[in-house]
């Protein structure tokens, strides 16, 4: 079927696009230096294309992502790069031999709850600058040796720089992403261990601090990153059909705000300007090369953010050369 | 079990406070001239309880919303207040009599296909000032005309007020509501037929033009509504935990992005002033009152648009008075 064929709004994503990300990614952080995040795609058919290309590390978000992971034979190394208080499913896991799992603490009560869930496990969480969970760095040692106390293996620290991978200006990006890492690295140092995680998409050829790269967007892309000027290209897009038109030209397709995460603004539409995002509507006018749209025609809405936009979906319609070839379910999404 | 007891994130509807909405509602709206919007909760239960109330026609923005409602043995009427060129799974449905479904058109193309997909009824669907679907009103008429000359019913019209619903101030809605009105009655004149469906939950009772309202948001209701001072009260949020804290009394929640719809800002924390959400966290800042939290707290977290928080979940869990006491299944998401 061609993908303009497809019954909409149509989650769709072309992997020889996909399969090109993959490659540039890991070109610098090749095998196991880059553990990319399923947070972006929630799909374990997708992350086990990853897997096969030989990067088998990965790491999630919520505790759905780790354990559908596992249970797909994906678990070599998995990390929770989040804190939670709730670790029995992941520590049954590690019981019956199905996974390796780390997960992250910033706190004693974090760190509790690792050893009380059956954790073996953990990584320091280290604040570098976004305001969101992380010890701070001078916390970071003596948490360690809380968690070592406890009986818990400490393989090192995390640390994202999340409050700059976005920003556009690439001197400005890396000054804060070295600001950002030299926290790291002090914590490092107190913490002990083998692992330094951290990083993202958008710092990818500037982070030279961390051991591993946690990565996810790379692989999808949207048209926040593609601001950045980096070497990814967006692969996933929402199909959709006009259903109205008007006689100024404007436009109105099937792919509302239900179909598309709208925390970064408004979607993207080649040839024109999107009006108006609706629940199940978006809304457009002709960029003024003349393009016009009849009811019927097919339209690629490009999401600004690609994360929560694919946790709409329950799957991807996979395409080569605008042929489906395959039906990768979002299957670890939800909680 | 308790509310706060819930593996977080969790969707909760307190359903005395529905009940309250829909009684409100119900006065002023009563039997079949209120047309529930099954899109803001995408739950067929909810839509039973809706139903049970002695209210029993529903309005969709989907196939997938309408079809759902008609198998579940809600199909006494529905609409597809929407436009859509595949129908034949509708008209399926009311060719084996499971339901009375009525779609709106706004062009040739969805009158065609409307009649090819086995669709006996429709609703002129009219753009009475947002820019979103719709024929011009003056062309309401000669749609109609076309409608039956292919056969179909014509029902009466349509014509949502979408750009005014949400004006703050009242008196500014009504005359908006005044104005968007006088379009959609003309329309019906050289229409015909008995229904003029429109209004919503921000013209409830400013709209005293329609024959029947389509509203949806009166039952769970959002913070972007609830400024409006309507006597609807808040009957759902997202139940979160604090799952890590710093030592200026800021706090992080599991309640992210993911679990809220974003296109209206951030969510609300009573006693808090967000600061940031991202794809699994919301964090937040204690707004002066002395207010601080504990890693494991549990928060209630508001969604300033109630029908794309609702879409990201896979159930509603149902209280009464703190104690869940049912889970009714967000089964209509999705396409």
């Amino acid at each position: 079927m061609h993908v303009e064929d497809l019954p909409t709004p149509a989650l769709v994503v072309d992997l020889d696009v996909l399969r090109r990300n993959l490659a540039v990614m890991g070109s610098r952080w090749p095998g196991r230096a880059l553990r990319t995040h399923v947070k972006a795609f929630k799909s374990t058919p997708l992350a086990r294309a990853v897997a096969a290309a030989g990067h088998p590390s990965f790491c999630a978000a919520t505790v759905r992502e780790v354990a559908g992971l596992a249970r797909a034979g994906l678990g070599e190394d998995l990390l929770l790069a989040n804190e939670t208080l709730h670790l029995h499913e992941l520590g049954e896991l590690v019981e019956r031999g199905l996974a390796r799992i780390t997960v992250a603490v910033d706190s004693p009560e974090t760190v509790d709850a690792a050893r009380a869930g059956g954790i073996r496990e953990v990584l320091v969480d280290v604040n570098v600058g976004l305001p969101r969970c992380g010890c701070r760095p001078e916390e970071a040692g003596s948490l360690a040796d809380l968690a070592r106390r406890r009986g818990l293996e400490v393989r090192g620290v995390m640390g994202y720089e999340g409050h700059v991978v976005g920003t556009e200006d690439r001197a400005r990006r890396a000054r804060g992403t070295e600001r950002a890492m030299e926290l790291l690295v002090a914590a490092h140092e107190a913490v002990g261990g083998e692992v330094v995680s951290g990083g993202g998409t958008g710092t990818w050829d500037l982070n030279t601090w961390v051991s591993e790269l946690q990565a996810g967007s790379y692989l999808l892309m949207d048209t926040a990153y593609t601001r950045l000027g980096l070497p990814f290209e967006q692969a996933s897009w929402v199909q959709g059909t006009v259903i109205s038109v008007d006689r100024d030209g404007g436009a109105v397709a099937d792919v509302g705000l239900k179909a598309l995460g709208m925390d970064h603004g408004d979607p993207t539409i080649e040839g024109a300007v999107v009006l108006l995002c609706s629940d199940e509507h978006v809304t457009f006018l002709p960029d003024g090369d003349g393009t016009r749209w009849r009811v019927g025609d097919p339209v690629r809405v490009w999401p600004a953010h690609v994360d929560p936009t694919v946790a709409y979906h329950d799957r991807f319609h996979v395409s080569i050369e605008e042929r489906v070839v395959d039906i990768w379910p979002v299957d670890l999404r939800g909680w």
